[in-house]
Order: structure tokens, then sequence, then C-alpha cells
């Protein structure tokens, strides 16, 4: 790959999208000196509001752009990436689009350059975050393409990767697990706690220790409670104490078969 | 309930059990200037080196005690509880055990005032933690003895809450959930990207903003992913990247289509 010092960089881009990656890429990019020629939407209440914050363009199509951006970034769902693809199948420039699970190849129909430009964090658009912190998994059509993403991806945070569409797909499954599974165990703690009369705030020391472990240790190392334990008297007191969550007993079943698996796996 | 200050404190602690919840609870009991005056158990190594951390004398038996403590702490596992609990049904001091998951009733053959005296915290003896952190839950068989065991929380952390055995029991079925379970997820999120030729410490800096995230929203808001925004696409491709995976597949889908149920309950 060439040093990245040595070759142009990304100066502008238009993007098209107004979700919470469009959002949060957007701010990104602007604060890091970008400018965002555009933001590329039909719906257009969102893309004003983008528009405003970043000093861009609302536009509902990239033709209305005076002059090409040296970018065009899809951050658009999954679903609408090969439609939107499509639509720009005669666009010369380079266009990226920000999905894990979606291939490199979705832009054979184009004839420029192509990449992905993949941020690994979790976005809602209610909180705020610190840019500095989303490690950036870049693909491209060429080594100049890889090189110009690389540079902008330097910009926003200094994290980034070189990482095929395969090994992409891969670590996006694995922060479903880390990151969506995670948390939405909290979310069924918080609904028994709610169902007992208890508050989730008890939980949160719990939650930091947690987190705060698995800075030092490996998370198999961190592993405690009644299933690594295999403390089966625990184990049938809390399956009782969930009978009337069929749901969630199911969960804790198969969960605590998984751990005690991974242990003797591991031993 | 008495005011914390007006009533006599616990002075002196004999720990019962060498385990991870006795190593940092005598260790936390010992800096918060608590005398620590025995650690019994039957098995010497551990109980020497706690003895020695804490100066206490490591004991095979309560009996061996010159004086006895102000409070008899049981930190031993959930099984043996009751069992060690009958061999002290004499003892007419405060004795209290430490599990979420055992009743006060345990000691109803005991005819001295008793209690439980629960951390709610993720312990491993190889990590250093700060005690300040940890809630306790308490309940016992008078409000003297509660108030007691409060203070000595008070000392410990300043956090601690009345709770009664059921509610504490349900309360450690949300703790499995929120600390357990999810550290479970970033080991089988390790596990697949160990499998992919991938590092975890690539996933990081989305493990500390999901844990940030929880700390300003409810878990429930701070939801994202394919299931919460019901990407079949994604889903599909996903289950497809674990097929020679078929545990870890299985809990894609239970979890995903929990997501999903918990989202539609809450429209």
């Amino acid at each position: 790959m060439k040093d990245l010092k040595e070759s142009k960089s990304i100066q502008t881009v238009s993007v098209v999208g107004t979700g919470n990656v469009a959002w949060h890429l957007s701010k990104a990019l602007h604060e890091a000196g970008i400018r965002i020629v555009s933001i590329i939407s039909r719906s257009g209440i969102r893309a004003k509001e983008m528009a405003e914050l970043t000093g861009a363009s609302a536009l509902t199509d990239l033709a209305d752009n005076t002059s090409l951006p040296d970018l065009l970034l899809l951050c658009v769902s999954d679903d609408a990436i090969p439609h939107v693809a499509s639509q720009y199948r005669y666009y010369k420039g380079l266009i990226a689009h920000t999905s894990a699970a979606t291939g490199l190849d979705v832009f054979t129909q184009s004839q420029g350059p192509s990449g992905v430009f993949y941020p690994l964090q979790t976005f809602s658009i209610i909180k705020e975050m610190d840019y500095k912190s989303i490690p950036f998994f870049i693909e491209a059509s060429s080594e100049e393409s890889a090189t110009l993403l690389a540079g902008l991806a330097e910009k926003i945070s200094g994290r980034w990767h070189y990482l095929g569409s395969e090994s992409r797909l891969m670590l996006h499954v694995s922060a479903v697990f880390a990151s969506n599974f995670s948390n939405h165990m909290a979310t069924i703690a918080q609904s028994i706690l709610k169902d007992a009369g208890l508050e989730f705030d008890l939980l949160r020391p719990l939650l930091e220790q947690t987190t705060e472990k698995i800075k030092e240790l490996s998370p198999t190392d961190a592993q405690t409670g009644p299933a690594i334990r295999e403390d089966m008297k625990i184990l049938e007191t809390h399956l009782k104490a969930l009978a009337n969550k069929p749901d969630e007993q199911k969960i804790y079943k198969l969960l605590t078969n998984s751990i005690i698996k991974y242990k003797h796996k591991h031993e």
C-alpha cells in the first residue's frame, strides 16, 4: 500500500442517506475538516437538518451537485445498497458503501473506482459520541482508492484496517454478539427487575465492572456466575424463578449450556 | 430502621470460606478497618494467604478462636451453605451468608441472630477491584442485625439496600443476564473472530461504547443492529455465515427473535 502522505486526499464528500450512520459520519467528516458538499436523500426533513449541521446542500439527486465530490459515500441500509449502487452505475468517481455485510462486489456494475468504508461502532442518533473511538475497515477496487479511504479514516479517528469482504462479515457477526446481544441481555435484566419492582440502576456498578474486567482479562478468564461453576442448585433455583417467563427461561437454559460447553472445550 | 449512627457496630469478623467472594470481602473489610479475626477453612493454602493479607488467623474450626467475632460471615458456595449453617446451629452470635439465591430461612435451625450480606458484583480473584463500587443487599432476622450489617456495608462502599429473599433472587437472575451472559457474548465473539483469524482487540472500542451508551440511555433505547431493524437480508447473511457453528447459530436465532419480540412488546 502507498504511504498515506504521498497520495492525494479526499477533500469533499457527498453522503447518500439520512440514517444513524449517515448522521454520525457526516458529523465526523465535517468535524475532521472534510467538506460535505451534499446530503442526498429522497426524504427531506432529516437531510435538511444534517445539511444545516454540516454546511452541505440537501439534494434529492447527485446530478443536482454543481461539482462532483471526491467521494460518494452510500450510508443506506443493506437492503437498499444494490438498488442505489445500480442507480450510480454510470458514475465515474470514487464510490463507497459503509456496510459490513455487503461485499465490494455490489459495485460490479460500476465502471469507476469503488470501496467499502465500514465504521465498527454502535450508532444511536440520540447519543453524542467520540469519533476518535471508531475503527474503520477498508476494502477497495484499487490500491489508490484504498489509500484514499484510509486517509479519510486517518483524519476521523486514526484507526483503520484493510479487510476483505469475508472477514468483514465475520467481524460484523462477532460485533452483533459482543454489542447487540450483550445490550439485549441488559434489556432482559431490566425487564426482570421491573417485574420484581426493582430499579435497573441497582445493576449499574455490576455492568461497569463487567466491562472493566474485559479491558484486562480475556472474556474467557472474566467469566463468573453459576453456569461456569456448574452450580446446579442455583441454576435450578433460577430456572424455577423464571417459570412464568418461558422466553427468558429458554434463553437462560441455552446460554447456561453454552457457557458450560465453552468451558469444557477450553479445558 | 434504626439510625446507623445510634447503634453499636461490627468491629470483628470471622470469614468462613476461601473462594473469590471470601477473598475479596476479607480484603474489603480489612481495608475498611474491620478486624478479620480468622479465616476458617478446611483447605489450608488459600486460607493462609488470605490470613497473611488481612492479619487474621487461619483456622479449621471457629471453636479455635480465642474470642468470638461480632459477625460470622459464611462466604461458601450455595451448595455448602445448608451444611455449614447447620454446623453452626448452636452458635449464638450474629451469623450471615453472602448468597443471592439462598434464603434467610437457611438459618432456621440457628437460635442466634442471622442475616444475609449479599455483595452484587462479579468477583475474579485475579482482578483488583474498587470495593467502593459494590452495592450490598441486606436482610436479617431482626432490625438490630439489619442495622449492624448495614453499618458494615456503609464502611466498605456506602452503598446498601434492605431486600427480602425473593427480590434478592430476582435481582440475582437479572445479574446473570446483565453480567454473566453478556460476558459470554464477548466470549462467543472472540471465538468467531479467532476462527476468522482476527484479533478480539478490534472489538474493544465497540464494547466500550456499548457500555458507555447504557450509562445514559435505557438498554431498550440503546439497542442497535440488524435484529432491532428487522433487516432480514443481514440476518440471513449472518445465519449463513454461522452455518458451520450450529450452537452459535442457534443462539443467534433465539436472541434475534427475542430482540424483535421485545421491540413489538414495547411498541
